[in-house]
């Protein structure tokens, strides 16, 4: 018997008959003899129409009054799958952020979660074996009574935190994909899906595009050493062997992990541009000079790359932001012309970012250049590189993404069989 | 400067345009120096569409969780609101049950308020002149801290216990009518709007289908001596001298109404049924054979008369129930015909009844009398006739309604002139 966390996302609950479906899976676990706290978000759509309203109501709206209004989409999903759940004959109650209590950060639409009291939901365990089902998304402001939210995808955080609070065994995430894929599989058809995935490759493949998992809910399993199982909400109840390993992916730490592949997997982004500040004075604060603006404007500025500069005079400087934003960090760029002080400024658009990560990278040497040795073979040219401990990215024209995405995916050996 | 109490219904609020109007209505008397809160229900259609899913999702659903799911259509129009405050300058902070808190009863979907703390709300007033936006319809059970709600409508009785727990001075009903008329107006077109109308009337008027407020606002208003003032939701707030006297009717004490009529108005029901048990025996405990069967199978009976019997052994005993629940009530009857002993059942489902209400009966003579006369007149055959201190009913033939309603109507002088 054990503990577990079951998470289910908005189109697993979109309607009462989906939530038939998760209660089905529910039923399985409790059937199997485990503790359950199932987390839910709100009915697909829900959290959209009711930001919607908030935005109509003033576009500079009370993040204390958005709160209180986008966190009802979850209220209303706890209590229906409470109700399902109760109607084939299993103890449950809903929960809301407020009522555990759930205290987060007092920073309203993005708040982090401080400390969550378990207390009540364990007795209740074990006492009257009662599933609590618990609203995604949402805790309170201790200072103030105030409903919080997390920010979109909170869910995901909301259910780790609350396995870590509940001391579970695991962390279930049932998502529209039955597991962590080596790369997209609608790019590379061989993308082979992971078994298990550490937490460290875990956090850079989200980081980099692959839309899984929300970042914060992998680092908190990071942080918690709590192991997130990611499966399909699509699998049917009733095929699943509770007592056998269904398919998924299991994300948890490296020592658990038998068999290391050197490379974990492929990610990539095509909402990149590039911005190459060109010819500025090789001095302290240039590079503050650039970024200060950007993020004043509220910029997400990612890959950056300088060179060390041949002349010892002036450099170049290449960043990376979304293509949504290329137009105001251009922008923000031409206006701090003068205080930055370069001579020329080059952009593209069409530029794509592939990112080949692998905590086993930290031990083997070389990795990098076999990826470089064989994208020039396909005449991909390179225009920047970044690397950290574990990862490496490239930035590339946008038009070869799915070339140099399938050209690693099979150098580095994760092409299925 | 005075202390306000706004009640916005479902229609009210039924979109953000509406929502913005609402608004206006509250800048209204917040520019007039008022201190305010407003009470708000859930968009019109939202809480049928929420009972609609608890419903689906199962039949015979647990009424805790009920209440979380559909509590929170007030939650979303109270955020709302606050925030259309904010964006045209006001001060405003929203408020669910849970947070003032509101205390109720356990019997959830039909809690009763026990208490309601507002030391708060009144210091925000004093301090930020802040306005308080308060989730109707519902509150918490102080001893689970699980969400309770008080039925539906019950955000009027919300409104008139806020106004009570805030002393203020006044609570006004926006609602799609501009006040309390003598009758229906599309039934008796002469009908009159009533300026001022004591509690007790009201009371009965609204019991006896006149459908502008839920029965227990008017009760609790009438307990807390709170003056309620029903008034239109669709007048321009622009057009409204917030010192002058807007149109509407002022639910208050006796003591106020200057000029007392007799009559105050006369209410009507179409969806009654009757039973007339005949030939039981004239004993103790015939009447508790036919009606603890009837409340067991959760039947509201209406009028109950029982003639005094002609030979002191066998009487007639009739009865009405709402038509919806005719079919129930005519098997539970039949089903226990052996313990009640009765002879013969007659029923009529096309039966009406009309009350004549007025605090001013009590003191005065023969005002029934005039009535049965003037039906008399008419051709109106009356089935039962049953009084009280400051009503009596009269139950006819559907299809003499509106005859009956406006004969009576013109004979108490209440036609407009």
């Amino acid at each position: 018997m054990g503990r577990l966390v079951m998470k289910f996302g908005g189109t697993s609950v979109a309607n009462i008959d989906r939530i038939r479906n998760v209660a089905q899976h529910v039923k399985r676990e409790v059937d199997a003899g485990h503790e359950v706290a199932v987390v839910v978000s709100a009915m697909s759509g829900k959290t959209n129409e009711l930001v919607g309203w908030c935005t109509d109501a003033s576009p500079m709206h009370d993040a204390r009054e958005y709160d209180a209004v986008v966190a009802s989409g979850e209220q209303v999903t706890s209590g229906l799958l409470a109700i399902v759940l109760q109607g084939i004959g299993i103890q449950a109650r809903s929960w809301q952020g407020w009522q555990i209590p759930i205290k987060t950060s007092e920073a309203h639409a993005s708040a982090r979660i401080l400390d969550i009291d378990g207390t009540e939901i364990i007795t209740r365990f074990k006492e009257r074996k009662e599933v609590a089902v618990i609203a995604g998304f949402q805790g309170i402001n201790p200072q103030t009574g105030r409903i919080t939210t997390l920010g979109r995808g909170g869910s995901d955080t909301s259910a780790v935190a609350i396995a870590a609070a509940l001391r579970a065994d695991r962390c279930d995430i049932y998502t529209d994909v039955d597991g962590v894929y080596t790369t997209d599989p609608r790019v590379v058809p061989k993308a082979r899906r992971l078994d298990k995935i550490a937490f460290e490759d875990m956090l850079e493949l989200a980081s980099q595009g692959a839309k899984v998992l929300q970042v914060r809910s992998v680092e908190l399993g990071m942080v918690h050493n709590m192991p997130i199982f990611v499966r399909s909400s699509f699998d049917k109840p009733e095929d699943i062997d509770p007592h056998g390993t269904p398919p998924g992916t299991l994300i948890c730490s490296e020592e658990e992990i038998m068999e290391m592949h050197v490379v974990t997997g492929i990610a990539f982004s095509k909402d990149e541009a590039q911005i190459s500040v060109r010819q500025i004075e090789d001095k302290p604060g240039v590079a503050a000079a650039i970024f200060g603006p950007l993020a004043d404007a509220n910029i997400n500025v990612d890959m950056i790359v300088q060179n060390v500069s041949e002349d010892g005079k002036t450099t170049d400087l290449t960043f990376t932001v979304p293509a949504t934003d290329y137009n105001r960090a251009k922008d923000t760029i031409t206006s701090a012309k003068a205080k930055i002080g370069y001579i020329r400024l080059d952009t593209a658009t069409d530029v794509a970012k592939v990112s080949v990560i692998g905590s086993g990278m930290r031990s083997h040497a070389g990795v990098a250049a076999k990826a470089f040795k064989a994208l020039a073979e396909r005449n991909i040219n390179i225009r920047a590189i970044t690397t950290s401990e574990i990862k490496f990215s490239v930035l590339i024209d946008a038009a070869y993404t799915e070339l140099a995405v399938r050209t690693l995916h099979t150098l580095y050996g994760l092409d299925q069989a």
